[in-house]
């Protein structure tokens, strides 16, 4: 079964009968929480885990795991167009060394200090290394960013390029002295101007961590649409794009949907925040999802990082 | 390196110069954080992480696992003498077996009807089994309970009974089929009524985690003060006390401390919600902690749960 109906099916009714009276709004699905913190805001809570092996390469130095791990889980609430607060970690080591959570606590300024937020607590325990960030933003009231406000012929865009992290995560895993793409893999930035700057413009959004298609069929689920997309226009920095590429996850870019008539206002948003937004295809009413190859002939869009 | 002192150095100053611009009002060191919410009360906020083969045997249901890493983590929040609103997880788990889900959905369930709050998201991943809980509650404005405020010659005091998880780890380890503990490690409850019972009349508090004596030095250590306990008065079901079932941990009741004139309210307290309240000593100016043996002689108070 498909991870996103098993986590559907097994946590999505777990004391909904207590949401309203503790004034949460939209419970799981998206890609944060809302909850109501007074009649202006809402606050936006996200948790993210990285794990050793699996979401980070075990030889990279404890500042840079310390770093992306916060940047890729702060990127969830740039999806929802919400203004970091502050964070917390559950970290899992295998051993205190003190070289290394001086090299951890390093990344873990840098990251506080280019989003201005604090780490306001945590915890400690022993085991293999896994790392989960939870963070707290918030957004004005009814401003959220959704996945499920996409409708038929909405545009859709991706910012920057896609592909890069990968390629930096090849070069990381063959050459780890390579200075190429890395720096895309292991400094990826959460999109949170942004996301800010998206609010009344975009009708849905969602950061591409598991890879764009596969990302963008989230939003489509969830708002009971379709899309057609065309191979040709995703922006990335490689000649020879391939579906690999683009699906390869690990971007943390921004896809999100809008009315076309939005697409000035979208232009100079680009130039504004220096920050490439691509129009790469449009939403259908027809639940179906189409990519288009070069030749307008439909390609079989393959799937993107599978979680088990 | 003692694992608080690390991480006192590693993690105590991570973004500190954006605490006061969201808000945040004590950072690490205490059971939890507390950010103001409004002009009327204060979030309180902690995470906790729980994993198999270190914080609950491999051995026990996904039901009981789900219910007790939960229990756990609410713990924090009584210890503030917080409200509970809501929580989030981060499961990382060897592979989707739907029944292992579906029994784990159970158990979130069952604590979610029991403390009466909503699970708000979360993620999961692929890994060895660990599971990170994050509770959010609130308090009244200012009526939080702290670690550093107990002053000298406050009375100490400890809910229920110590020891008893300890008890049904062992028989859990020994005969997965007995029934005489065991309820005592796999049900523990977070004292959040208790908690909440004790604004302004206790002065400090902690949930008993690691040990009681571990965590009532914590007391000591952040409120800069000493304590003399008498090891008779320490409420145990087991006749044959000893050092090593006090100092076991997995206890989750919390231990306090209290002006003397606050006694009665206390006793009263402890019939009107009809938990053993019991004085085992009080706080001293002289920063030496020490644990009396029946005989009024000194006797080395050992330690309780080591994390690393």
């Amino acid at each position: 079964m498909d991870e996103h109906l098993l986590i559907q099916k097994y946590f999505s009714d777990i004391g909904s009968a207590f949401l309203a009276e503790h004034n949460v709004e939209v419970p799981i699905g998206d890609d944060a929480s809302f909850v109501s913190a007074n009649s202006n805001s809402q606050q936006v809570n996200s948790i993210d885990t990285s794990i050793e092996g699996v979401h980070f390469l075990a030889t990279m130095t404890a500042e840079d795991i310390a770093y992306r791990s916060c940047v890729v889980a702060l990127s969830d609430l740039a999806a929802c167009g919400a203004r970091p607060q502050w964070y917390s970690i559950a970290l899992t080591l295998p051993e205190l060394d003190e070289d290394w959570l001086k090299g951890y606590s390093s990344g873990l300024k840098k990251f506080s200090e280019e989003y201005r937020i604090p780490l306001i607590g945590g915890d400690t325990t022993k085991g293999s290394l896994t790392i989960s960030v939870q963070v707290m933003g918030e957004v004005d009231k009814g401003k959220t960013l959704l996945r499920s406000k996409a409708k038929a012929d909405q545009l859709i865009f991706v910012s920057g390029v896609i592909g890069d992290a990968y390629l930096g995560l090849i070069e990381l895993q063959n050459d780890p002295k390579s200075e190429k793409n890395v720096n895309s893999y292991l400094y990826p930035k959460a999109r949170i101007d942004l996301g800010l700057g998206l609010i009344d413009l975009a009708t849905a959004a969602i950061d591409i961590s598991d890879g764009l298609i596969q990302d963008l069929e989230l939003i489509c689920n969830a708002s009971g649409v379709g899309a057609e997309i065309y191979f040709e226009k995703i922006p990335t920095s490689k000649n020879n794009k391939t579906l690999e590429l683009i699906n390869s996850g690990d971007d943390y870019e921004l896809c999100f949907t809008a009315d076309e008539d939005k697409l000035d206002q979208i232009i100079k948003l680009s130039k504004t925040l220096n920050i490439p937004l691509t129009e790469i295809g449009r939403i259908t009413s027809s639940r179906e999802f189409i990519l288009y190859d070069k030749d307008l002939k439909p390609m079989n869009p393959a799937s993107g990082y599978k979680h088990f």
